[in-house]
């Protein structure tokens, strides 16, 4: 494990950091300004756009694409100390095109998409020009498990017919949103991780219908937004489909692992911010006679703070380290354990961090609150906990040989 | 400890049960959608007015006023399984005239107004027509100790004039909200404890305005909402001062305690309905063969929800039975302990609900993610834990006989 | 729910607290001394039958034993206070012939046994003239599932041959234990829950051997001790068998009820004086320039540890409240729940009173180590915390129907 | 961070592997054995001896000492792998000459000891002919706070004189223990941090005596041992003086830096330890039906138990790298991250695992339940976690500036 910088990532680290301070943080509230008063809130605030431009011109740009000519040829080593820094600021990532859940569409279309997906919908993506959703978890059943999905793509001659009902599509809102992935069912006979394929479906197609956008904890996440969609016989040109029929699950074990450990890097980058912020805080604010921060129990919470965030990174790193060096596939436990810590983490100090500023925490003069909602869904998407806590125990137990269980009542 | 229901308490626990069933619960959504349909979400909706005209009638009305002839009489014993319920509905207490800040309120009034006060304030105020807010909090000063407060209120010949600024006004935005009981330094030579009075504000005083309504998680809690307010130079009639100047925390030690039962109760129904909501969707829904029910690690988090609620539940009858035996004061470690455990008990048990259904849970769908945010608040509003926790410790060590502490080195 | 006290009450615990002081703490270091001294650990030292006959005279003896004219006639809810008492010193519950696991046999002898059995086995032990000891754990399997047993129990003529090896027969190394009261297989081919049976085999039967004596984190808890007993061939006469063949899961759960809620009720007095050695040493102990019980961290431990004991006393009460007005069949999810909820705060108090000792916590100076180490077998003896939650999960859930599951694949 | 092996740390966990396999683990009931099986338990069973030299030849000796010629010559990044194996049984640190306290005396006479005391004691101690202890340690003060320390070291001519009270000196039970490194106060009007010294006390002085050996949870770590010891007009030679004096504090921070870690890393080799024996268990024992390693709530266990060690471990690397790279005093935050860590995640792990074992995990049929008394006494040991949880907030909090407290009121 050599979790060493290179000079290539001190370099951009440094240019991606006055960029926050200059660029970035002014910003936020600016962002928030123009939303309020803007007539609908599902536009884009313009200040957005200027951002990525100068983010563009300065080079920061695609940085999460991986080993690509593409993006910036970083690892996933490399780009955890850049993703984190993004991750300290709800508008950053989008600033620098390194949001979700396009990365993680980005991936799919680079690794898997033909010539002609990735001219249509690879390339505008990359240019920031447009956005996409990811179109997976259904409101009827628990989407824990995955094979329980219903929504069916079926050919139908040059094409094929979408039917089903999604929920939690991100960015759906955004009115630059041009298309879904589509996960569904093609292949019903097919062994069980064979049924189901991922379809690109563009959202003006006919019988593609938004139903409501989803509110986390009484956030709306504009523009962005979380919708639920209704696709009823839904026809897409064939060629839309992704990689081949029943090939869903293997495009998603690749996009999962990825669009993951990005989560988590920018959680560490959440938790950072909320534990300078916390102790900015109680240096500064006086209750009986002396300083927040003199109080014991407030020290513990710093202390606590600064060691789950350092113990949460260095395991991202070497999540990173691994995927770099082993691949995503033996890397999965740690992925898993990542998925399970940057979360908890994050709300772990959040939590800490709105109870040392009292009622100011949970407002929104300070970004903790909003942060907060948006790390809860963070041990939810993407499968929650308690299913990757089960993988992680089932390979620790690989090296264990079972007896067998007698079966006789 | 004698914590029998007594008849009349099974009766109106009977009675209520039923008009939670038949009223409350179905105009849930009902409420929701009239405020979202409303052109100004600071409206009333109809559908509240019509509720509590029913409520007045079945006689399920006031039932928080203890001791007293204005209200139902019934002692904290007996009214916490009936505050209970009402908890397991966000609309429901203001259906049955018993929603904070109005029913601390009332109580300061009934105990320490004047008679004038009383007719002019107290009386709609029972009868439901207005309501009332209560400015403590400032935005300033760490309001986790009471004597930071730098409003003042100044004795100006007949007039008390008023300036500063607080927050955490909650109720405030409700068009029916008639007036203000704001704190602030009035004595600032006396004794710590002396120098604060409470004072009653109409809201339509000149100099007293509204700046923002303050979120809270993302929602805004319309149309009660909480309220930053700025006073300057308000003039209030000197008979608007409430027992004399200087007795602001005399009143405060009298209006907290049940102000902070009364929360206590409403989150017991809280985590009650929370757990039900877990029960009733893990028993549906199936994710790897088998239903969420029979997954060991959620039976885990049913059994310490159930295990929790029950503890919280006669935690907080105790503390309601020594208030009623032992008064109020006598009462202060009993009622400092569920202010601690109750807020937890019903955050710990929605977020195991929230994450056995799901995103489901963090959405409008389920009154899980709502519940969550109010819930938060009562970890800081009346204090937050690290405070009560404090003075629990101080009890405690009373009856501990302390060295002296050399002070040499 | 009254949990008051009656006067029978007050006037026994105020006796029992006067013997306490007078008798029983003043001897827990002659105790000590008494067995360090002796040749051989499996001695009674001397001053716990003069403690014995103290008690006997006092009128504090058996006071376990429920609705009994044998007993003290005490409902569970009167013992409760009692009991809670007794626990506070590791040599108490012997001294008034109220220790375990003799309460427990003398219960079942006193419940299930016949005329020549309670003449035999009950009248010596309600004189405090022998002990005994109970024989259900074998080392061999998961006894978390009481259906896994193992040792065989098979009539042949006017006798029963026992086989098999048990472990954990706590009481066994006291040269007074008389006999064992064993639970083994009787009867494999009936119904699950009708295959075993309880027996009375006297220790100095031929094919009665013990192994060794277990130690717990160390101690030896001499002279009582835990043995691990082999039974070769153990033939007793055919009336010793209790109640009849293939009821021994009937009588275990007539035995468990009260003996868990005892163990839970002598864990709160074990919490209550942990409690009071942490306070008193916080008090009196200074570093940087302060006593102990001035710091924050310290003080949210006694805060802690307060709330956490209140909590379990009352839902101890309410469960025995409930055994008491509905039965121990009725009240399982209540003694379920503090079964869980007892050993866990003792246990908790018990680290954090350790903790703020320091190195003094761990040692023999203070009753926090061995109690300790007592308390965490109580986590696992007569079920694991994992069991019992899982059980009050299954009560719960009881309200809710389960939908078919689909058994596809 | 570069926490790579090198290839000379990859040819010693080989070897070191290798020798625990063969000769380390099978005899450790050897050592159980012969220590039950002696006269007296202070010896020392003859298979450490027989270990020891076999380890010698192996070249797998003193590899703690870092940057030496008399040691391995190891980093401290380089030793971590080494020493967490070692820590997995609790008799092979010993074996390695790698055991506490020795290992830290070790040091403090390498880095500080003149010729002469270097040439008397640290070459047998190198050698493994004698063996030390430290006494720093008071029965009658906080020693959280080490300016408590009241032990008298004075200058009466060519000798010092020391008179005081120490206890936990560990190693002192053992025969071959010749010399206590004592630490008292020996300038009483220094500035504070300037007032001890530490000095060699050979064992057979005139006035020290052997009080008593402490207990940890029932064991009496024989032949090691706690020791309380006497210290009365204990005159040495002037040469004995380590240092300098009113240098004590300097030498303790040289001292306990390097200590506090190879604790920790031996601390992840007992969770590793712990996991492994409860990983194996759990899939051979069955329970209604099915392995217990298919129970969801024991499969929690082993995620967390695998997640909190990979964590520690990272954070133990991490540490020893800063030690390594940019000193003891500049890694001090990292030290103290650790030493909070470690024995925490230890103690989880190794609760865990007794739980899953149910009443065999008390015992001493398995290394858990000594393993947990050691490691508890780990959170008290060189400061307990709340005095470490303190420095590391502190520090944490240098970079924020604090706003002058009116000292008013």
């Amino acid at each position: 494990m050599n979790f060493e910088y290179t000079d290539k990532v001190k370099q951009l680290r440094s240019q991606l950091a006055d960029f926050m301070d200059e660029v970035v943080y002014p910003n936020e509230t600016v962002y928030e300004n123009q939303l309020r008063e803007a007539s609908d809130r599902w536009t884009v605030p313009p200040v957005m756009e200027e951002m990525k431009q100068k983010a563009k011109q300065a080079g920061l740009w695609n940085l999460f694409l991986p080993d690509s000519e593409l993006g910036a040829g970083l690892s996933n080593l490399e780009y955890a100390p850049l993703c984190e820094m993004m991750g300290r600021s709800m508008i950053a990532p989008e600033v620098f095109n390194c949001a979700a859940p396009d990365t993680g569409n980005m991936e799919v279309l680079e690794r898997y998409g033909t010539e002609s997906q990735k001219e249509r919908w690879l390339t505008p993506l990359l240019d920031g020009e447009i956005r996409s959703c990811f179109s997976m978890t259904e409101p009827d059943v628990a989407s824990s498990d995955a094979t329980n999905m219903e929504t069916t793509i079926e050919r139908d001659g040059d094409e094929y017919v979408i039917n089903g009902r999604k929920w939690w599509s991100s960015g759906a809102g955004d009115p630059r949103c041009r298309f879904a992935i589509v996960m569904g069912r093609s292949n019903r006979d097919a062994p069980k991780h064979m049924q189901h394929s991922m379809i690109i479906v563009p959202l003006d197609t006919p019988g593609v219908k938004v139903l409501r956008m989803l509110p986390v904890f009484g956030y709306d996440h504009a523009p962005h937004g979380h919708a639920e969609i209704d696709f009823t016989d839904v026809r897409v040109p064939a060629e839309n489909m992704i990689l081949g029929e029943g090939r869903g699950f293997e495009i998603a074990q690749g996009r999962l692992g990825p669009g993951r450990i990005h989560h988590c890097m920018r959680l560490i980058g959440v938790a950072e911010r909320a534990l300078e912020t916390m102790c900015s805080r109680v240096t500064n604010r006086v209750a009986f006679h002396k300083p927040l921060s003199d109080q014991g129990v407030i020290r513990e919470w710093i202390a606590n703070s600064r060691i789950e965030i350092d113990q949460a990174r260095l395991l991202t790193l070497n999540a990173a380290y691994m995927m770099d060096t082993a691949g995503n596939k033996v890397a999965k436990k740690e992925i898993a354990m990542i998925k399970v810590v940057a979360p908890n983490v994050a709300l772990n100090v959040l939590d800490r961090a709105i109870q040392s500023l009292g009622a100011a925490g949970v407002s929104e003069d300070f970004p903790l609150a909003a942060h907060w909602a948006n790390s809860r869904t963070l041990r939810l998407a993407d499968g929650p906990d308690e299913v990757h806590r089960n993988a992680i125990a089932k390979q620790e137990l690989k090296a264990y040989t079972k007896v067998p269980v007698k079966q006789s009542h």
